[in-house]
């Protein structure tokens, strides 16, 4: 098999791209390691900046996002039982983020794949990309019993943080800057409808819990745990008082309680991989870096690399020119570094540290109050939350 | 003895509180521990926020900081061997900061006082403040060879991180949140004009380093250096090498070198201590509360302790209403938090941190570039750095 761009991956990422190239006439293969039925049942992130609607609108994939996404003008921040909203059109000049499922967008970008094309193959699981730095990169994958060859022009690993594309980066030319938090999120979907309309960022007596929600009927609930923590410890009652205890408040507001549909603990970690292009090879999305889930980046940092990758590609497709592909990685990395480092100030902010002092304590909330009090602290929040702008 | 406000410590609080109350017509004493010309040589800080300056104008002590203070309009941010401007009177609206030694403040205000009153007593030693709970607490002091009392309606502790107000808390009342920095500064005074019309914080190879001056003649600079570290070991061209590797930009610029008149290794260290006052006890500038030099809040935020607490005494003095005084903690302790908060982050995006990972660097350089790329992180730092508004 042959194509000009191969993508590995079928998340958000290697599917908008895929998308996107399309769209451009560059032709590309996706390959997923997985069953549709699993890809499109994985819970993800829900938390879509306005540049991600935009692409997702600009491609024709966002019939059902508008239809069904709950557009938010803001989040709260909840400490030491009071709270504080913070508000993204009055803070950023009209910008607004969008809750709609990661697992809806993939569903929605499938649908359109196999109808409209280009291929897209699932459990087609690759195993190596070989020659990157030639003219003629293979990636060698499995699919339907037997190992088969993939050559292309290009390869694009959208296959995530355990991904076989990283690997194919020799030793001496990668960089990986990475940092390990000392806790973890115990994350619930419950049928329930949420107890807010915007989300909450709490922090809490016992340490931080962020209320979302998936759908006007699914509330979608985390509290920070300790790391190693066994989900069959939680029974939902702990659950659902933990997170009481930590939304409280002086004044009038009630955590509503409802079946637990679903429970599981996700470590957090930092981490960016650079370069993120070698040869003709390029990463994106949670193949090239990672963030904590606070501040909700993960999702949206994976479609601003494709947008700038579909960009560089476009660019070479009409003029021949590879000038902004050369700069891919360039051109992407100080978004991804400024969204690590938000996505690492938030977490810092509202997590208990397990072996922090009273002081660190002050700190956190010497934070939160000015941000609440001073107009160019909220501002940059907002700004920052609401998605940054490409470089390209 | 008696008066109404026993002052200890002739440092720029207690000598500014003395004045404040002295034109209020409250009377009060100053007791300094030292001899006139030690106080009168004391190195210490020299960038006075706005609010600051117009305290001394108010009070009628600026005349010679009005001829001789350096007005600056901004501050230089140095890294990756480029150099990045924080214009304060864009960001913040048209304030400024001025740099004038505090040991000149302290030079004015003893000459006012000397000539004007309040008393001023120097060598005269704090040993204790008793009854702070009752109607008529007693100031301790040895003078002139024996031990004396000073009996008062209210003390007010001015006498630094190591006085005895301090230890007149009883522990049970008594919060110190503290955070000890794993670095010092090396400072030096140069008998050589500044290389730079405003100050630089540099975050460089090596560490931190810090481009001040005292006047148009004399230079002050620092560099972050291990603790512990002997000045036996920098002579002085180690250290304008040392200082002239961390200012290095790609471009023309050049760090002249002087004869150094005085160099020391200071520990950084951040404090607070709450409350700020029990019974008729107060504490104000350093006896509650140290910040690193990073940010020069520390004489900024002792005068705005006793701007704070001399307009409780007048309240008190004018309608005999002791509820301001009451409050005068928690007026003053939000702005020392936020203070703290800025030296301390100010502090950790600029100096290496000596177990820190690459994840760590990455993290400050991200933070740096935000705030030479967002008009509002800019601003955020300019607001801090002129001056927070005073609660009072």
């Amino acid at each position: 098999m042959r194509t000009t761009v191969g993508i590995i991956g079928g998340g958000p990422a290697g599917l908008l791209l895929a998308r996107l190239l399309h769209r451009t006439g560059i032709d590309c293969v996706v390959l997923e390691s997985r069953a549709r039925a699993y890809v499109e049942q994985r819970q993800r992130a829900g938390m879509l900046e306005q540049g991600t609607v935009d692409a997702l609108r600009e491609c024709g994939a966002a019939d059902r996002l508008d239809a069904e996404g709950l557009i938010h003008h803001g989040i709260e921040l909840r400490f030491e039982r009071e709270r504080h909203r913070i508000d993204f059109p009055v803070l950023t000049g009209g910008r607004t983020v969008t809750i709609y499922a990661q697992t809806e967008i993939v569903k929605d970008l499938i649908a359109l794949q196999l109808a409209e094309g280009p291929p897209l193959l699932f459990e087609a699981e690759a195993l190596a990309v070989e020659k990157p730095e030639s003219q003629a990169p293979v990636v060698r994958f499995v699919h339907e019993g037997r190992e088969q060859m993939l050559s292309c022009d290009y390869v694009v690993g959208c296959d995530g943080s355990h991904g076989i594309a990283q690997g194919a980066f020799p030793a001496e030319v990668s960089c990986v800057y990475a940092h390990d938090y000392p806790y973890s999120w115990l994350g619930i979907l419950a049928d329930v409808p949420p107890s807010c309309e915007e989300l909450i960022y709490a922090r809490g007596p016992g340490g931080f819990a962020l209320h979302s929600m998936r759908s006007p009927s699914v509330s979608r609930l985390y509290l920070q745990v300790p790391n190693g923590t066994d989900v069959k410890d939680w029974p939902d009652d702990r659950i659902w008082d933990e997170l009481s205890a930590r939304f409280a408040i002086d004044g009038d507001w009630r955590l509503e309680r409802g079946p637990i549909t679903s429970k599981s603990v996700t470590p957090m970690r930092s981490c960016v991989h650079e370069p993120m292009c070698h040869g003709r090879l390029f990463l994106a999305g949670d193949a090239a870096h990672i963030v904590p889930p606070t501040g909700a980046k993960g999702l949206n940092l994976a479609v601003s690399d494709v947008r700038v990758l579909a960009r560089c590609f476009a660019e070479f497709h009409r003029t021949g020119s590879t000038q902004l592909l050369d700069h891919y990685s360039e051109l992407c990395l100080e978004r991804v570094w400024q969204a690590t480092r938000f996505s690492y100030d938030m977490t810092r902010m509202l997590h208990t540290q397990p072996n922090g002092d009273v002081f660190d304590r002050r700190m956190q909330l010497a934070r939160l109050r000015r941000i609440t009090a001073s107009r160019h602290a909220a501002a940059e929040l907002a700004a920052n939350y609401t998605g940054l702008p490409l470089a390209l």
